[in-house]
């Protein structure tokens, strides 16, 4: 997950509502009693853990644009083929290529001892040695005079806050994405920050950040939480002097792709209910729940579908997104190749917020479809998932298509420790309760199966939208 | 703490209880209750986490034989004369001069990423590629033929135990001291351990290692858990070649000093009651909880001393020993140096097993003095802490002067948490609990001033023996 994460971007999102279909959706009632004995199933299988083992553990970090991404794209075609997905494909993708070499920091002078940092995406390489000044938030740091931190090291020291949603991450990751323009601004000769997370390890948090057009790029890099709190103590005492040392930045074009598996319908194969993840992930550790899990959970849960006495009436698509941790460009382009077929998708839904059980269930579909989303909740209810009408939004690579008209459905997870771990080195595979992961399997597999089976549609409709700039 | 720990060094050192004293030691009933109200104060008082916080912050890691040693050594004697002790000295220790300077690993070919590694305290440098060979645990490496893992990395995934009292150590730290020499004895050209830790983060656990006499070392390093089992993980689904790159080593003698203060007593001022923790550290972390803690803690409790009404009849001494991380260097040069003073000790306790809550407490000394020891429990208690007179032994640094006649004490701590950090990166100030810090600071106040106030002695008696071989 990045900058935009989906509760922040859900208000783009509520539009189309208004559309009137000819008549109430509704699901039939033999496929709410196969969807029942479907949960059972993927309640009790392991598949979705297999399957995000795999991509973790044989292919390990997956930055987009590196060597292990296109590993990871070969992984995806070869595990939706062995899945027994009926049809699978790849769709091009092309992005900015962004590299981290090496990264170092110490306190200078008399306290000196190293610290532990991580350079943000999209950060220029560069080595600054240079007194702290340390902002206790963004908007100080904002309000200072420009040029001011001439020849400093500009510090923002933000603690995010645990919550089940994960809405300290609006401020966590608006400190990463605004915040090294601020230094710029403000004429400081490098960005450091505290981590955008909830835990207190020496595992600093990356993630993208942008500078605006027009400013010159500094060294921009996360403290891990210890850190910043050794530096918040040490600057109490007097000047401190910091020496950022990063070998990172921008290195040409880099193509990669959306990887996409269908489970082909019986009686509509044209018409498409999505699911999916994204299958890059940051270096530092082995992407397990950002976003391993998501690809893992929804290539299981079409799996799932696809072993079934009788398939679906429509089809369901599964995608492995490229490249969501720098711009969402899986998700755009995904977006653009199919502005043509919004009609075609009967629903979309992400999984983009780790491997903690879903605890809420929304589509923001017109009210005419609103009951056979109720009778969704009906069959997820008893997996512990509240049907919360006003909550939740699409994931964030199912955004723009959702802005082009793309009917959506949430399925929030519990995000409690998700800011633990994510974009740091320990996002890896212990991280992940396989139970807690089933959970996830069963409740997309049924969401999944009974949208596609849905007497109607939820909403899909295209619209003449500008897609939301990035 | 290092590779033995005072729980399994007991069994060394409950001689001497066979010396009869003329009488039974009894503390004074006036003793007592100003002990009750110390234990109070103490409670009260955050001294000793802003002794600790000051010398992570201000000095940080600190190997020794480093800079930043010889910065802890200012430090420590800058504190106790501002604290109001009122004697400070140096005592020269010395010893052989490890170097870290880098160290790499990762996985080559098809799934090749990155690990997470440290090296062994000890280990010298050297870059290996090579097969790794898997052992469940060192028994199994140890039985393996010599000259079999020619040109091999044997990797022993030992996992260790969680226990309140460390036990899960006893193996771990076999792993760590005699797995390395068990390598070269099969040829191997690196060796790889999992972590002795408990927890599941990508921070791995140094340690110091041997090599055993006559044998060539090789580079020997510590993963982090997630790494060990991502590793085993590989090689259950074939072959895996890994790289190591260790720069790091042995470099000439160093010189360190153990830093003693004392309050002094009222009526019997030869005499002391020491206490005490190891001012080194391993260098990834900044050393709070091993053995910051211990550190501050005691020299708070002396303090606390210090400000009373009425000192103690006895001296209460402090010390702050130099190199306990790669050999006790610190307290067999203690025991040396004052091996003719051993009847001047009136008894011993070290604090060395991180910065839990003191939850039992016994002292080996003989039958005669167990009423005064039962005294000194019973104003414990109040802290939480039991009266166990069958368990615990002395810490580390006590060891080698309990072995040459030192009566002592143990104040054990509950070390559920511990191997989460020790000899981490994670081993920060912020893994510290202020309230659990003053509990033990009470702990040792109590004892330590009831101990200085006893009519009578605990057994401290000069004994001839040889002392244990490192």
């Amino acid at each position: 997950m990045r900058a935009v994460p989906w509760f922040l971007a859900s208000s783009l999102l509520v539009a189309g509502t208004l559309h009137a279909g000819p008549r109430a959706t509704v699901i039939p009632a033999k496929a709410i009693a196969a969807a029942t004995q479907l949960r059972e199933q993927a309640l009790a299988s392991n598949l979705g853990y297999e399957i995000t083992e795999s991509l973790t553990t044989e292919v390990g970090p997956r930055l987009a644009g590196s060597e292990a991404d296109a590993h990871a794209v070969q992984w995806a075609q070869a595990k939706f083929k062995a899945l027994g997905y009926d049809k699978v494909w790849l769709e091009e993708v092309h992005f900015p290529k962004w590299e981290r070499r090496s990264e170092h920091a110490a306190i200078i002078g008399d306290h000196a001892q190293p610290l532990s940092l991580i350079a943000l995406g999209g950060s220029p390489g560069g080595t600054v040695e240079a007194e702290v000044v340390r902002f206790a938030d963004l908007a100080s740091l904002e309000a200072v005079p420009a040029g001011s931190l001439a020849g400093k090291i500009a510090f923002i020291d933000h603690h995010m806050e645990r919550a089940r949603d994960g809405a300290g991450y609006g401020m966590g990751s608006k400190v990463r994405g605004r915040g090294p323009s601020a230094a710029v601004r403000a004429g400081a000769a490098a960005y450091l920050m505290r981590s955008a997370g909830t835990d207190s390890h020496r595992n600093p948090h990356t993630g993208i950040t942008r500078f605006d057009e027009g400013l010159t790029p500094i060294p921009a890099a996360a403290l891990a939480t210890p850190d910043a709190e050794q530096l918040t103590r040490l600057l109490a005492l007097g000047p401190v002097r910091v020496r950022v040392a990063l070998d990172c930045g921008w290195d040409g074009e880099a193509t990669s792709y959306n990887v996409v598996g269908e489970i082909r319908g019986r009686s509509k194969p044209g018409e498409v209910v999505l699911i999916g993840g994204h299958l890059d992930s940051w270096d530092p550790g082995t992407g397990a729940i950002d976003d391993g899990a998501g690809v893992g959970l929804t290539m299981a849960a079409g799996a799932l579908i696809g072993e079934m006495k009788q398939r679906p009436a429509r089809t369901i698509r599964v995608v492995a997104f490229a490249n969501e941790e720098q711009g969402l460009y899986g998700g755009k382009a995904y977006a653009a190749r199919h502005i043509g077929d919004v009609g075609k998708h009967q629903i979309a839904a992400e999984s983009d917020f780790g491997a903690g059980r879903v605890y809420a269930f929304r589509s923001g579909a017109p009210e005419y479809a609103q009951g056979a989303v109720k009778q969704i909740a009906d069959v997820l209810a008893p997996l512990g998932i509240a049907h919360t009408p006003d909550e939740g939004g699409p994931g964030p690579d199912v955004g723009p298509s959702a802005t082009q008209g793309v009917a959506w459905a949430s399925l929030r997870q519990d995000g409690t420790d998700y800011f633990d771990y994510h974009h740091t080195p320990d996002d890896t595979l212990d991280k992940i309760d396989p139970k807690a992961l089933a959970q996830n399997v069963a409740a997309y597999a049924v969401f999944a199966y009974l949208a596609a089976n849905a007497d109607g549609d939820f909403g899909s409709e295209a619209k003449k939208v500008t897609p939301p700039q990035e």
